[in-house]
């Protein structure tokens, strides 16, 4: 694909500074310019390769961007846009990473005004390990990962597009949804998953000692950082509850199979060829 | 500890043929003697180096062995017991590996005669991975996990130390409780997080190619074969059902503070702290 001249990642934590390391890594850009909010970030993220060099002036760091990342916490992407927008150079590339997309994109496209034509693309990388901050970052974070992009008709296709090449450079297998569908999506596998761990964890009682592997592995997730997943619980609560009651309904089933083997055979058999196609090995759990 | 003379173990599959394979290469017998229901078994488990010899038929199996460890499957532990008991040396050490003990400890208890002093104690190691049978087996297996002994008041206490003993030999934790209190133990710590694996295999519909690593984490004991697991559900329905309340309880907690972000927020962190202290990482779900 083509090489990002200057890419600016606002938010250099666990993902932005993957993202970073990545980049560098591939030679996917020119330049990577930091934004964290603070000084300390800057020398970090250096040490770790994960940017070329930064500031904490996020007006200063998209100057002159052809690529800019929000790689903040959910909540702070629509004022961040709003922020950074009118100092993104025209014709540059603007994404973010949050775990919840139609409040986001929403906000953005009503809200946001640039100078000259950016074309804005929400993404959501489904990547991530049980650390935090740009010390837990790691450059093959993406690789064989989905990675979600969440276009509207106000999307312009060229900006999908290039998007889309760079999840694929990045090792990464990019997936168009609505954000409305988006946010349906990873609910279902994502939200939902973190709640049941979270659950298991409160069901376990003082039996944890006696816990085998398939619990350890059943509720790691459990075990990451709570401050996003509040948020992500906030701001996608209609389509959690959704995943809720489907996933209680097929709980329900499961349970009410308990006394009839051959029936409890045919659900076991149905979930274990789910899980059979989802493939892969279980990974560090994503960051929401 | 004293090493065994001859170990016989009776079914050699997945955790059989492990404890073969960790015996022998931790020197703690200095025999191994293999019986699993075919010959073509012998030969795969003696190539595996999990046994030194085989047969087919029990009752010669557990000729002259001071220990005798039936690895079949749950349903057909108090069967095997009831046909090598008449054959088992005075002074031999009886033990099993299944996932349930409440049944199966009293119907050992009431049922199986013996010529001379044999202990008998029930035993469960919570290790195992997705695989099946004496091609997944490991010595390994058992290193770092917890092995549930389930003494009752009919059980030699000398039976149970050396017991212990063997399971800290192999790498193991010991951990001491009534058959009764370790059905309710596991049903909380494994069975329950197979049902609710099963159930996000449902719930996840067509959304599962947009998963990320902590659904397939999750989710990765759905992944392992059915049979065991049906059978399990059925001899600890009480239990299952017990926990499945305990848990349904805590996801309505989870999902009422949906709408409370201080309360949500404790909720999560205690379920974090939890996590925390469970410790280890996500290794291979147990085999029940």
């Amino acid at each position: 694909m083509e090489t990002f001249r200057r890419v600016a990642i606002v938010g250099v934590g666990l993902i932005g500074g993957s993202l970073g390391m990545a980049l560098r890594a591939r030679g996917l850009a020119r330049e990577v310019v930091g934004v964290p909010r603070s000084l300390a970030t800057i020398g970090q993220a250096c040490r770790r390769g994960a940017i070329d060099r930064g500031t904490i002036d996020p007006a200063e760091g998209v100057d002159g961007a052809d690529l800019v990342v929000l790689a903040v916490p959910p909540d702070q992407i629509v004022p961040m846009a709003r922020r950074v927008a009118p100092h993104l150079p025209a014709g540059a590339l603007l994404t973010d990473v949050a775990s919840v997309k139609a409040a986001i994109v929403s906000g953005i496209e009503a809200g946001v005004g640039t100078r000259g034509e950016v074309a804005f693309v929400g993404g959501h990388p489904m990547a991530g390990n049980e650390g935090r901050g740009v010390d837990a970052a790691e450059p093959g974070l993406f690789a064989g990962t989905a990675y979600l992009l969440t276009p509207t008709s106000r999307t312009p296709r060229a900006g999908v597009e290039r998007l889309a090449q760079l999840a694929r450079a990045l090792g990464a297998v990019p997936m168009e949804m609505s954000p409305e569908e988006h946010d349906r999506t990873v609910a279902r596998v994502s939200h939902l998953p973190y709640l049941v761990a979270a659950a298991l964890m409160g069901a376990v009682g003082g039996a944890g000692p006696a816990a085998g592997p398939s619990l350890r592995g059943a509720t790691r997730v459990a075990a990451s950082p709570v401050a996003m997943w509040a948020q992500i619980c906030r701001l996608n609560r209609a389509p959690i509850q959704e995943a809720l009651r489907v996933f209680r309904q097929e709980l329900d089933r499961l349970e009410a199979a308990l006394a009839d083997e051959r029936r409890l055979d045919t659900l076991l058999e149905a979930a274990r060829e789910t899980r059979l196609r989802l493939g892969g090995s279980a990974g560090d759990p994503e960051r929401g």
